[in-house]
């Protein structure tokens, strides 16, 4: 049986922050709450799900190339999940637009007419130079930053280490400070050589 | 009477977040409801303060170069709530560390031996447009995103335009994505000349 649109639900994209769950927004930890269905990944810290009694929750299990579900599976579970007139969190590590394929989920999400909404999460690009004690920014120092992921699509990964070795080079004549955004399994390809 | 070291109370530099309150994080939010002293300027959202109920709210009001108080003298008001033992917690727009002169702060708090804790926030160059269904990343067209500010220290403001075009311009050729930072203030000057 096909749902009536007034019966569809809602999926809302919610960035779970860089780890620490008391990182995590005031509205997504509401949101949490209130879930029906948490749709989480390798990312996000498993203690925030303690946030969300009353939902089933969902791991699809991504983890660089390592995926248990394909993008397009996870954006078919979104959409059948909301089908079934659920309230969905979607929670994913970081901020969903930063490096983080959110933009892809709301896409399929849209076409499949499915409501959505975005809730930011802090991004660990940000976070985690902040506990280091490292402003991203100082006005003695510079003006402008430079967020660069080390993961490009999975069928460019044969190719991306030398790729990203020349698009350095060209940032590093134009950006005084840029921060590298990648897990440890690409650190050896952009190691000196 | 100078306060003993053991009496000294500490400096939470706190992320409010992009404007919507419910955007602060669970630790920040935790940290203003139990705040002696909360230090806030104008790009934080004045109803955050509603959840300080314990705290004295002390408007140190900057906006662009109309400064009721000086960083220094900021800088100055935080080490002394600090030295009365308070928990004090300096309200910060966005992210303190992204273009929110925080490392300054940490720096005059370090000089001055007050414990301080820096809790990041959703800064407002990635959360902006993602309200407005874009994200600063996707896949299928950029790897890496430029913050730019269009706000460089007080005294060098009589030449930041033209400085700011010819960074623009470089960044023009190695970025395929960045965001500018600023006020309506600097729009002028950087409008097509």
């Amino acid at each position: 049986m096909t749902e009536a649109p007034e019966n569809i639900g809602i999926v809302y994209l919610v960035g779970a922050g860089p780890g620490d769950p008391g990182l995590i927004t005031v509205r997504g930890a509401d949101l949490l709450a209130l879930a029906d269905a948490v749709v989480y990944d390798y990312l996000s810290n498993p203690e925030l799900l303690s946030r969300a009694p009353r939902a089933e929750a969902i791991y699809v299990g991504k983890k660089a190339a390592s995926h248990s579900m394909t993008q397009q599976q996870i954006n078919d579970l979104l959409i059948a999940q909301a089908r079934l007139g659920r309230r969905v969190v979607r929670l994913k590590g970081g901020d969903p637009f930063v490096f983080g394929r959110g933009g892809e989920e709301c896409e399929a999400l849209e076409a499949a007419g499915v409501p959505f909404e975005v809730v930011p999460g802090i991004t660990a690009a940000i976070a985690a130079p902040a506990y280091a004690g490292i402003p991203v920014t100082h006005r003695e120092f510079n003006s402008s930053f430079t967020f660069i992921t080390g993961h490009e699509k999975e069928e460019e990964y044969k190719e991306s280490a030398g790729r990203a070795r020349i698009w350095i080079g060209r940032c590093w004549r134009s950006c005084r400070a840029w921060r590298f955004t990648w897990g440890s399994s690409r650190c050896r390809a952009f190691a000196p050589s």
